[in-house]
C-alpha cells in the first residue's frame, strides 16, 4: 500500500492532536504594558474611560459656532471677535458665545460652546480681536468628538491578542499600564541519539554537534513559549523514559527529537505510549520532509517525536510545535484563518520544475534572486540533514498533496522562514 | 503650487537621508550562539571544518563496495559476508574489503573501504553472516561525503544577516557556541507637546497620555535598536534644545515626536538644525499619513521629526526610522531587494473603493475578513489620530503615487502591521 494511503495528511495530523488537547485554563501574569510586545493578551480589555475624553481639534485654527460661518467666503467673510486663545492641554477659562471665536492648535480642547473649527488657512487677521473667516464649516466639522475612537466599556483589546506596538499604544492611551498576559508555556526539549554531542565538545569520528535542540529553542522563543532542554540522551529505553517523564512533569509540551535510525524513531513511539495516556495519536505524516513524525498526547499534554535530521524537525516543528505553542497561548487569529491560508508571503516566479508525489505535501526551502523581472524563487535542493541548506534558504514553498508539481515560470508563494 | 510638486517622495526621502549617514564601524559584541536569535552577524563566519565531518549513510543499511552489488537483483542476489556493524556515533574497528559489508544506521560513518550503502529495504538475510543484497547501487549512493554541506574555509553565514533558528543551527553543526553580533543601537525617543501627560498620570481636561514614546520603543526594539526614553518636553525651544542634544550624545540616532500644532512641528525642525550640522534634510514628505516628517542629520547621527498623531507617528516610522535602525545594525537583506518590494504579504480582495490623490503615496490601514472567496480587505478609515484604528488593523495596503485608486474586488497586498 502506497504511503498515500497509509500516512496522514499533515493538515488532519494537526487537527487530531489539537483536538487532543484540553483547553487548561492557566492564571495569567499580570506585567507592564511597556514590557509586553509579542505576548499574548490573557482577558478582554475594556476602555476604562472614552478616547478621546474631550472634543479635540484636528487642525489648528478658531473654534467656532458653525452657524457663525453659515454663508461666509473669500468675497463675503463672516466676521468673529477672538475671545482668547485655547493652551494645549487645558480647559478654556470661557465658554464661546454666538459671534466670537477662539484660536485653537491641533489637538486643542474645543471651550464649551464651540461645535465646530475652522482651518487657519481659511481665516485672515482683520481688526485687532477680529477675524475674517472665510469659508464656512458644518457641526463637528474638524473636530474628533469625545469617544469617537472607543467608548466606555468597549472591549478594546479581545483575550488571545498578540501584543504589537498598536496594542501598546492604545494600552498607554488609556492609561492601562499594566496588561494580564498569558503565561509563556514551557516546551521540553530532548535530544536523543548515540551519535550526538552538545556543540561546545570537540567532535570526534562519527560524531555530530546537537543542532536540533537550539533550532527547536529559537523557534518556540520566537513564537512566545520557554524552551527548556534536558540535554543529550542515549538511545536507550530507560534512560529516555526517564528525561521524557520528568519533562513531561515539568513542562506544559514536550518535543524529542529522534535518533537517526528507524529503531531510534520506534523506540520515540514507544516512550510516547508509555509515559502518559492516550500515547501515540498519529505515527507518520505524508510529508516531505518530515514523514516519520510522531504526534502524541500524554496525560493532557502534547508529546512530538521529530525526525532527527535537522532541516526535517525544524520544517516539522513549524507545522505542529508551533501551533502547540500558539494553542497552550490561546493566541486568536485576528481573522480566522489558519497561519497558512492568511501568513504572509513573498510572491515569486519559480526558476525551475518542481515535480511532487501525488497525495504528499512537500516543502522545498528556496532562495529568492532578484532580476529585472522580478524575484525569482530557486529551490535548494540538498539531502534533507544538510542544516546549511536552511542558512541559504530565504523561505519555503508550499505544495499541496493534490498538486503533482510546479513548473518553472509560475508564481509561488514564499513563506519567511522565521 | 501643489504638495505633489513640492513635497519628496517617501523613498526618495529615505535615500536622502540613508546617503548622508556614514557608515561607523562599531566594535562587535560576541554573544553565546544559543542567545543570539534576531541578532545581526557582525563578521563573515567562515566553517571551521567540514560538514560532514565523515562520509555518512542517509539510511538504514548495510555499508558496501558498489562494485560488489553489480548485477544484483531480486532473482540474482549477491552475497557479502557481514563484517561487524556501525555504531552511532563512532568510527568502525574494521576495514570493508571485497565479498563484505556491514550494517549501518542512518548518520552512522562508512568504514573504510565502503563507498556505498545498500537500505535495508533492498536486502534479505541469508546464511548466519551473510546478506542477499537485491539492487545495486552506485558509488556514493546514500552517502553523504564529507564536506556535502560545507567544506572547510567556506563563507557560511554572511556579515549583516540576521540571526534565524537556521543561522543557530549552523553555527552549532560548526561547534561555533560564541558569535559576533552587531552592537544594538540606541534610539533616543523624545516626546514633546504640552498636552501629553506620562500613562501612568490620571489625565485633566486637555490632556491626552503619551502613546508615541512607546510605540516607538516597540518598534524600535522590535528592529533590533534599543529604545531609550527622554521623557516629555515642554513644547519650548531651551527645554526642547537641552534634551535633544543630550539625546544626540548618548545615542546612535534621535527621533522627536513633535506637538501637534504647526508651530511646535517648526520648533522641531529649528532645533535639529540647531543641535548639529548640517540639520534638516527634508521638512515634508508626500505621503499619507505622515507629511509633516521631518528628516536630518546632526553629527552624522539620523534625527527624524515624526508627527504627533500616534497613527502618522508609528506608519512614518516603520517607513523611517526602521530603515535607520537596519542600516546602524548593517542588516543585509539577503536578497539585495528592499523590504517594501520583497517584504512578506498577504493577499486579500478589496472590499470598498479607495480614492487616492495622484503624486502621494498611501497607506491605509485594513482588517482582513474571513469569507467564503477568501480573505477581503475592508479599510479602516479614520481619522490619524485614533490609535484605535490601528489596533483594529491587520495590516496597511499602500497605494503608490502614481496609482489613483484601487476598486472594490481588486486584490491587494496587505503589508502585516507588526
Amino acid at each position: 500500500m502506497s504511503d498515500f494511503l497509509t500516512l496522514l495528511p499533515p493538515t488532519e495530523a494537526l487537527h487530531q492532536l489539537l483536538r487532543a488537547l484540553p483547553v487548561v485554563p492557566s492564571l495569567p501574569e499580570f506585567i507592564d504594558t511597556k514590557c509586553s510586545l509579542g505576548r499574548v493578551v490573557a482577558e478582554p480589555v475594556f476602555a476604562p474611560h472614552p478616547l478621546p475624553t474631550f472634543p479635540r481639534s484636528t487642525v489648528d485654527g478658531y473654534a467656532v459656532q458653525a452657524t457663525d460661518t453659515y454663508g461666509a467666503s473669500d468675497s463675503l467673510p463672516a466676521y468673529l471677535k477672538i475671545a482668547g486663545e485655547i493652551m494645549m492641554g487645558a480647559e478654556a477659562n470661557f465658554a464661546l458665545i454666538l459671534g466670537y471665536c477662539a484660536l485653537i492648535h491641533t489637538g486643542g480642547m474645543l471651550p464649551d460652546g464651540a461645535d465646530a473649527v475652522v482651518m487657519i488657512e481659511h481665516t485672515q487677521a482683520s481688526h485687532t480681536g477680529e477675524i475674517e473667516i472665510l469659508h464656512s464649516v458644518a457641526v463637528g466639522e474638524n473636530v474628533l468628538q469625545v469617544g469617537e475612537d472607543v467608548a466606555t466599556g468597549d472591549e478594546v483589546i479581545p483575550a488571545g491578542t498578540r501584543v504589537r506596538p498598536a496594542e501598546i499604544g492604545g494600552l498607554m492611551a488609556l492609561g492601562l499600564t499594566k496588561v494580564a498576559v498569558v503565561r509563556k508555556p514551557r516546551i521540553g526539549i530532548i535530544s536523543s541519539g548515540d551519535e550526538i554531542i552538545p556543540p561546545e565538545i570537540l567532535l570526534q569520528a562519527g560524531q555530530v554537534h546537537d543542532i536540533n535542540a537550539y533550532t527547536l529553542s529559537a523557534l518556540i522563543e520566537d513564537c512566545g513559549g520557554v524552551p527548556v532542554r534536558y540535554g543529550i540522551i542515549p538511545d536507550q529505553a530507560e534512560a529516555l523514559h526517564t528525561a521524557s517523564a520528568q519533562a513531561l512533569i515539568e513542562c506544559d509540551a514536550v518535543v524529542i527529537t529522534a535518533g537517526s535510525s528507524a529503531s531510534a524513531r520506534d523506540l520515540t513511539a514507544q516512550i510516547i505510549n508509555a509515559i502518559g495516556q492516550p500515547g501515540v495519536l498519529v505515527h507518520g505524516v505524508n510529508i516531505r520532509p518530515g514523514k516519520p513524525t510522531i504526534l502524541g498526547v500524554c496525560n493532557n499534554k502534547a508529546v512530538i517525536g521529530l525526525p532527527g535530521n535537522p532541516v526535517s524537525a525544524l520544517v516539522v516543528a513549524s507545522l505542529f510545535v508551533v501551533p502547540v505553542v500558539e494553542s497552550l497561548l490561546r493566541l486568536r487569529y485576528s481573522t480566522g484563518l489558519s497561519r497558512k491560508t492568511l501568513g504572509p508571503s513573498t510572491r515569486a516566479r519559480l526558476a525551475v520544475n518542481i515535480p511532487s508525489q501525488a497525495g504528499r505535501e512537500d516543502w522545498i526551502p528556496v532562495r529568492l534572486i532578484d532580476t529585472p523581472a522580478g524575484a525569482m524563487a530557486e529551490p535548494l535542493f540538498g539531502k534533507s540533514n544538510l542544516i546549511f541548506t536552511l542558512v541559504r534558504a530565504d523561505g519555503m514553498i508550499y505544495i499541496p498533496p493534490d498538486i503533482t508539481g510546479i513548473i518553472a515560470g509560475e508564481t509561488v508563494e514564499v513563506i519567511p522562514l522565521e
